[in-house]
């Protein structure tokens, strides 16, 4: 698949750890913000001032390949990997130019919050995955312009 | 004044940062964290879930003496060091062993949440800072406790 | 297997998020604090300040069953659940009292830093996951004390 | 003085916290990251990979006058406030259009890293505050753009 979503971020400073790396926790957040830069490129707000339904993760998971450092620039591509009735999976790849950094998921419920604090898993909003989608142009695919040498 | 809370942590490698150190930020979380152990050893919660007010800060402020590091434990003192109406402010000492590591100030306003997302500041309830000084000990001055050659 | 590290916290406010829960993150920065917890009941830093080696992560998840909220007490359990020559998988469980609130895991491989930065994978310290182990105690199986009509 | 650089940035999810607002320590973060775009405008780094100068914090500030929430656009105005031999202070103001949301100050110390893991107090780089200035533009003072029935 090449259509995805390409969200470009920098790496700041206290995304770092005493490794001198950037901290495997950061990863997830980069995740989450491409995320949002995505529906908002679709016009939409993942979690709108006056919103009923919410979105909390189901599952989240990242496999690294390489580290990122302060300063450095990358992007996040975002692709929709799996659809059901109730949730949404996004897929991730962080590449630093044509360099992948690691590639993740994130598992989406869409819920309705109850008076009594709870959540109640419902059903996604009609059309929602299309219009993500819209907001997604074709790509080359990443695996196609990784130098073979790179490493 | 030797009234304070105390306030036990060590330091978490995600507090780090490339220099090797605590992030300075990580500072404001450490003083936060003190000031809700205080509520709590009060009997209290800054933020239970049936709250009508909340503790927006007004000010925050930290000076650094000396950097900790991964896994060094510390304590956070913590004193009432002001009170107006509607405002308290917390003074605290960062300290590894008799070493200080630096000082802060947080100041807090009570609110109450209005309808349409506003903050509105109110009185703050009565007899709490009576409660919250209830729930510090008498303790040397940290300053006696300095060794003088420290450094 | 029953034989398990447990780690106890409680959830700080800077961990929540604007939905009143957890943030998602929040439960990978508990799984690394588990894990250096381990490490120091073996009687080890897994970053001491003279290290020639570290343990970047390969491969980080979590499964998420139910939310944490502020000031919740929870613990995580620790477990070793795969070893390579090179790697070092832990298997986690977090848990408020007997409810459980989701499952992790961290893949890291042991590295010697380069001088021009880089990191090469080496074999693991000998001893070191029986070392681990030893701080594991017997524990009744989590899944058997877990109530069939919590939900 | 009208004289600053203004570093453009969204509030993302992970920044707020669960009274709905971006969490106290997250302008903490605005600053910093404000400040070292500063740097890279003047086409330095503050840490790069080969540094034997580093930056440590000697005091952090900021005023809370409104909140930010998720999504908002806002803007960090970055001066310098004062020089000394071996420090440069920063003051910030952070503004969503032209409401003010509050106002804030970072000392830092210029230093060099000692063998032993210890920092040794050095005077700045020669010209690097003109360099700084050098990257920042004239602007309308902010006061003046404030709306009077803005509160």
């Amino acid at each position: 698949m090449g259509t995805e979503f390409r969200y470009h971020r920098r790496v700041q400073f206290a995304e770092t750890d005493m490794a001198g790396i950037v901290h495997f926790t950061s990863y997830f957040r980069y995740m989450e913000e491409a995320e949002h830069a995505l529906w908002r490129a679709a016009g939409l707000s993942i979690a709108p001032s006056e919103a009923t339904i919410g979105w909390p993760r189901v599952a989240a998971a990242f496999d690294y390949k390489r580290p990122l450092r302060f300063e450095e620039e990358f992007y996040v591509a975002v692709r929709i990997s799996g659809v059901s009735n109730r949730t949404v999976q996004y897929g991730f790849t962080v590449m630093r130019a044509d360099t992948v950094i690691g590639h993740g998921l994130l598992t989406t419920a869409c819920v309705t919050k109850r008076p009594e604090g709870g959540m109640q898993s419902v059903e996604l909003p009609e059309g929602l995955v299309e219009r993500l989608k819209g907001a997604m142009t074709e790509q080359a695919p990443i695996e196609a312009i990784v130098r073979p040498t790179d490493s």
